[in-house]
């Protein structure tokens, strides 16, 4: 933790961060940035027939009920590829889905501005983001539920971009409600941009948002438009409007990132119960059509154009009606779209979810059953990953630190280093040699490989009781705390060139004069 | 939770327990008791390659190491049956192991005083057992590790018989140390036995102590000794002197619960790095070699007896030496010795487990990680699955409570009920009717459902972060703590014939006046 004797190569850091002379990686020890390979089979709790019969009955939703779009365009494009339109209502025949899905691909990139960091969407590789778009903040030293601001925002960006195990820079991690919601996009883009070399990701909130964010993500690539449109740069997601409705701004901005030649992603929030169905079954299949039609529509408008579809299939409490996450309900059904993207071809988006409100032992089994849904369901890209709380309407850094620790033991748990069963491996030498009078802390086998042998971690505490509690008693929330308020302390943004540092500001400053975006949608 | 206005039909109870008007089962809903199967593929990350790899490592150490016996009778039955005897060293050739080996069931059942609460372990089945052995206590009212008494005792025996979702009454799930050694194992045995209905288990101490189980068991069931050794009413669980070492006392109660028919648990100790190697592959390997070797042991003995291998591979931090629990590599090993119990045809054990020392995010991730790992390994048998704290140094009826919320939400997990794609569950009708303007909660497939379509928490809170802290803002530990003593309050004992009751009673009385088992080994 402290400074080294050695001479700290200074990158030059962005100027709104960069504070210390340390560098950013000395608050903790953790495994360097990879891209993880999820080689286990599969969950599949459906069978065969199970499969085909939920892609029956997804089809029969489009085929039968239909999806409204609340977007002329939309309608316009579908209609005329051979959709059936009746006023804002879109059906259309499994033959089409099927014929337009196929365009998409199973597995594409996406490189951010530092090309390091360039991620991989499909095959067999797990992506796991940060926290987005809580409107509330709970910190232990606040010791309450407040209003999201642009510090905490730039505070949980600084941890997104820290952590070695998050790959992605979703949303806002917390919603900046001090900054007017017309230049909101802006300001927090540009912090994004600046704290973090990541893939960053545009809400679909209006063609203005949308456009802004391919330009300020164009300028902080160092890239020309047809550079920048040539292969994915940065994503969006969308949701539909469940049950059964895709809105204006949501289809504007998927259609507006497919043209740019941007990733995709099109998630349902399907409650069964609320917005979809009570069974699981029903809810997603509900989702996959909302999702499905999506898919098509991108590659109507742009063939070939990389999608993701997403799951957020989740039960209510039926006592209450209160949404809730990492159930047995929701793990089933993650699974179940799992084996529905795997029939279509398309890669899976899934999430780090949870209805604790502050980040004790209900936080981590609900977030754990998440997770390990995302796990086994051969998910992606997981959402939400680190800092979830209250049903996504609190982000916390302690719960952001706590879930980076069981991420980081997940990218080890996939290390087929550890399954590893070569002569080395199994130690039959080592064995003999020990035999049944000594042990093996000594032995030359144990010394050769000791210091990496096991996932050390950064935030679980292994000592016994007596020495824990030497050491304070402190329990893993406040630990977390403690950590995170050293990592902020210890960050340095990522290095970016003077010139497109200044033209962003300048673009930024530019919009902003402009007006921003319109906030009467 | 309050008194129905029903007449409250009373059992009648021991006379140690039922002190409560009420049923036992009125402090929470739960789920019924149920044999959960677990229908899921396992995850193997071993390749067949590998698991031929990993038994001819395992073959090897019987064939060229041995493993030492320190229990002539042992010796002289393995010698008599064809194994090559070197002093204490055993050594056999692969094909004798396998022989062997061939002779165990894959499936046997264990039928306690109460032929309602009979297990099946082998197959699909998954069990789970409380927390077994830890000399310590913590309760957040102590607030601080105590030396267990016999009274904590009790109180985790009527939490184990309390809560559905555990099927086995393992060991004392926290040592009464204010018991003399001499008649502990009485005073535990007549406990309970008289606050549970449940499989339970004697320790391999010393004849005396074995002996005195089998007949309180025998005892409690109502059965001549005839019935009782016809098959298998509890089981013992021994551990290996790893590495590479049977002791005296626990090769001893296996061949005593051998002969009369009870089942075997075999469960090394192979914490990678100290008691065997470093690498997982070894550690596994050298598991598997002690494991097995009593399982033959036991066929020489008895033919066909019910065996069970369990598995306890972790690792230590290597910064310190302190054990592990949870972590990528126990998680990985556990799986790696479930496809080797399958390759033997022999039920596995595992367990829940963590190193933390308080039950909050830590605990509870790694107890996650263990028990996912349980599940994932086709594990048949999950000791210390509620209530494990500090590497298995504490018992805490908090994360009891807190460990039973987690395994009922995988109990229900296993339900194929989630996952079913009938047409009623598929729901097109009710996505029909509802549409894209309504919501599901008011419609008739929801209500003809609601009330059972999701798994309901019993200690889990659900509510927004608002209602949460007008209820108080309590965290889980402190939920938990006030369920517990909840439990306790209303907890009534199963019924138990007076005539036993009394036989027990003398029986307990006679061996005390005796002086109990001798403590000097």
């Amino acid at each position: 933790m402290a400074d080294t004797d050695a001479p700290v190569k200074r990158r030059r850091s962005g100027g709104r961060a960069g504070n210390s002379a340390r560098r950013g990686d000395a608050a903790i020890e953790q495994a360097p940035w990879c891209l993880p390979v999820n080689r286990d089979a599969p969950t599949e709790p459906m069978s065969q027939e199970g499969v085909a019969r939920m892609h029956d009955a997804a089809m029969r939703i489009l085929e039968e009920i239909g999806i409204e779009f609340l977007n002329d365009e939309a309608v316009g494009i579908l209609r005329k590829a051979g959709a059936t339109v009746d006023g804002q209502n879109v059906r259309m025949g499994r033959d089409m889905v099927m014929e337009y899905v196929a365009l998409a691909p199973s597995q594409f990139t996406i490189t951010p501005r530092n090309p390091e960091r360039r991620i991989v969407l499909g095959g067999n590789h797990i992506l796991f983001g940060n926290v987005s778009s809580p409107p509330n903040y709970w910190d232990m030293e606040i010791g309450r539920k407040v209003t999201g601001t642009r510090e905490q925002c730039r505070n949980l960006l600084k941890l997104t971009q820290y952590f070695n195990c998050i790959h992605f820079a979703g949303g806002y991690p917390v919603e900046p409600v001090d900054i007017h919601p017309s230049i909101r996009h802006l300001d927090v883009l540009h912090d994004k941009l600046l704290l973090s070399d990541k893939v960053v990701h545009a809400y679909s909130l209006g063609p203005e948002r949308v456009e802004d964010v391919l330009e300020m993500v164009r300028i902080a690539g160092g890239l020309s438009r047809e550079e920048f449109e040539a292969s994915p740069r940065m994503y969006t997601n969308i949701n539909s409007t469940s049950p059964l409705k895709h809105d204006w701004p949501m289809m504007d901005g998927w259609m507006r990132c497919a043209r740019a030649g941007q990733a995709l992603v099109v998630t349902p929030f399907t409650l069964a119960g609320a917005m979809a169905p009570v069974t699981m079954a029903g809810a997603v299949a509900q989702s996959l059509a909302e999702a499905l039609i999506a898919v098509v529509l991108a590659q109507i408008v742009k063939p070939g154009a990389p999608c993701v579809i997403g799951t957020f299939t989740s039960n209510v409490d039926m006592k209450s009606g209160a949404p809730a996450f990492g159930t047995p309900e929701y793990m089933r059904a993650t699974q179940m779209t799992g084996q529905m993207a795997r029939f279509y071809g398309l890669p899976l988006r899934s999430s780090g979810s949870c209805a604790a409100n502050v980040p004790d032992g209900q936080a981590m089994w609900e977030t754990e059953h998440s997770l390990w849904a995302a796990i086994q369901s051969g998910s992606h890209m997981v959402y939400h990953a680190a800092g979830w709380l209250e049903g996504g309407l609190i982000a916390s850094p302690e719960k952001f630190v706590m879930d980076c620790e069981v991420l980081s033991q997940m990218i080890r748990y996939m290390d087929p280093a550890i399954w590893d069963t070569s002569d080395e491996a199994l130690a039959l030498d080592a064995i003999a040699e020990v035999g049944p009078h000594g042990h093996f802390f000594g032995c030359q086998h144990t010394q050769d490989r000791y210091t990496t042998a096991f996932y050390q971690p950064f935030l679980s505490d292994w000592k016994n009781f007596e020495a824990w509690e030497a050491g304070g008693a402190v329990w893993t929330p406040e630990r977390a705390h403690h950590l995170y308020k050293q990592i902020l302390a210890d960050f340095e943004a990522p290095p970016m060139d003077e010139a497109i540092r200044d033209e962003l500001a300048a673009f930024v400053e530019r919009r902003k004069r402009e007006g921003g975006a319109p906030t009467d949608f």
